[in-house]
């Protein structure tokens, strides 16, 4: 029987350990995958580009476990009260390729995403960061914030989003963190306010970069809103003042990344770094205060696979947690059609 | 919610209607949908190869839904008591890329394989064919043969398998059916015999053939097994002798099918049409008693978008199926933190 964790399981498992420890556990685990980067299959997701967005199946594997992510993103939906991007996903036995779990993966995206980009984070941002800033306050937003505001022992936290109840709706969730919340009205605001960190979590699907202007000195871009062929947070003029530029995993992110606007040849020489090679000692982190760095996230299989062991870990051997019978059980291996002839 | 359709939903589901009949139920709706092959977005599946086996994602989609089958082939699981190739799958709508309901598919893909080849055979095997031969008595023969035998009106079943107790279970499945059963002592002894229809549905890892020698004038070969990078049936000598190959679609059996021993180049030539082109009518079908034709069948995702919509329909408003708290329900679509924060 395969196990099944719905939106009810995930938000009691996180609730149990609190968001902030539940995240870091996963930012554990992704570093951990992370450094083990070679023994993975991995390739760029499979999408799908249908006239209302686009559906993308994200696997990856090693020698123990398959996984993979249902992913779709229908910017639309919320004008029909849905939500745009949801996302499922299922772990398998690669030594028998038998389903183990299928899981909701809306909230552990959330999770994995903000676990991922605050473990680039620790390894690029200044050491004496204090101000972190965020544009876009939808779904992902608070997630990035808390986790980022956590690792990195941040103190002020300035938000802006086009849309005033979703910063209002931001405040709200983050007041009772140890952190100052400063509301702005721009994207360039956060530049001229000389933020240490900044995340931009956008929507963005027109062709307007997000950001632009002078970035100051030091900065840390973690850039993962610009996340599919269609979608644009930053364009050549602020990627061209980076020193470095991380990503997760070219073959991917030559195509859906902000880097896709230098075309394949030229992304090859302005990227830095995988991000595993950061993990796994193999490229030097941020080497000095005044480095423009820009971390051009996308999203990776891997970081799904991260969430997805470390869910399962907790909820193997719990005999509460719901099965479904997707496997047929046979007497006669060779006899499937007993069961319906 | 998500709907569920477990084993136990689609045994019912096929009781009810009688596996013949849910099958022809299947083989209208994969004929509907071979004929509308230009409005899919097709891709080739996507495989891992792990040391024990393979495991693949098969999407495709129209603007109406968005499916995906997940299956493996694990030859060794067998030794452990688990079968060697399971799947499940999953239907979403295009519009808004939410998850519609998911499925067990190892009864279904065995359904719709046999739905497909049955529907191959209708355009392709003489119209007088009476004698059937199959070579693999597995999970997948008796659908295979039933299916076949009720659509061309078949007499005579000739079997084997290199597995004799394979073939006491094929007999003993099939014994209530209206045709003849004649156990075969070799492959090469349906030749000899000069069946008109040979299913091949061997799960055959070596390299050496399955089928050799001469094939009889006017004979359709149905050959499914051979549908990896690593199984093949037939070489390079018997598929010359075909007058006709059949395919479902190039750009996945060039690398899987048994037309894989030409090299890409050389296949090209060497087929004649993808299935859809019969189906539209765009290519003629057989046409003489004479032409021996080949169909090198893989199994395309398209084959599981027709049973999974065969599915969805009889199931979407019936209030009894299970359903799957998948999605979160959010009061305020950009408020996914309060769920668990």
């Amino acid at each position: 029987m395969v196990k099944f964790v719905g939106v009810e399981e995930v938000k009691k498992l996180i609730q149990q350990e609190g968001i902030e420890n539940f995240t870091k556990g996963v930012m554990a685990r992704v570093k951990q995958d992370f450094a083990k980067w070679e023994e993975f299959d991995k390739s760029p997701r499979h999408a799908t580009y249908l006239s209302e967005g686009p559906i993308e199946l994200m696997p990856v594997a090693n020698e123990t476990y398959y996984t993979f992510k249902y992913v779709n993103n229908h910017v639309r939906n919320n004008e029909k009260g849905m939500i745009s991007i949801v996302g499922y996903g299922a772990l398998a036995d690669s030594v028998t390729g038998y389903p183990l779990m299928l899981s909701e993966m809306t909230l552990l995206t959330a999770v994995r995403t903000a676990a991922t980009c605050a473990m680039a984070a620790e390894y690029l941002a200044k050491p004496n960061a204090k101000k972190f800033g965020v544009v876009g306050c939808g779904a992902q937003s608070e997630f990035q914030t808390t986790m980022l505001a956590d690792t990195l022992g941040l103190k002020e936290v300035y938000y802006y989003d086009i849309d005033p109840a979703a910063m209002e709706k931001f405040a709200a969730n983050l007041q009772t963190n140890q952190f100052k919340l400063i509301p702005m009205p721009s994207a360039a605001s956060m530049l001229e306010e000389g933020v240490d960190v900044l995340t931009l979590c956008t929507a963005n699907a027109t062709q307007d970069p997000v950001l632009q202007g002078k970035l100051p000195a030091g900065i840390f871009i973690n850039a993962m809103g610009g996340d599919a062929e269609t979608k644009t947070e930053l364009k050549r003029d602020v990627l061209d003042q980076a020193d470095k530029i991380f990503i997760e995993y070219f073959d991917q992110t030559k195509d859906e990344g902000d880097i896709k606007c230098y075309g394949e040849e030229e992304a090859k020489d302005k990227v830095y770094a995988e991000l595993w090679e950061l993990v796994s000692g193999k490229k030097p982190a941020r080497e000095n205060n005044e480095e423009i760095i820009i971390y051009d996230s996308v999203g990776f299989a891997l970081e799904d696979y991260s969430v997805l062991t470390y869910v399962y870990d907790k909820i193997k051997d719990d005999p509460s947690i719901r099965t479904l019978d997707l496997i047929p059980e046979l007497e006669d291996l060779k006899d499937l059609y007993s069961t319906v002839g």
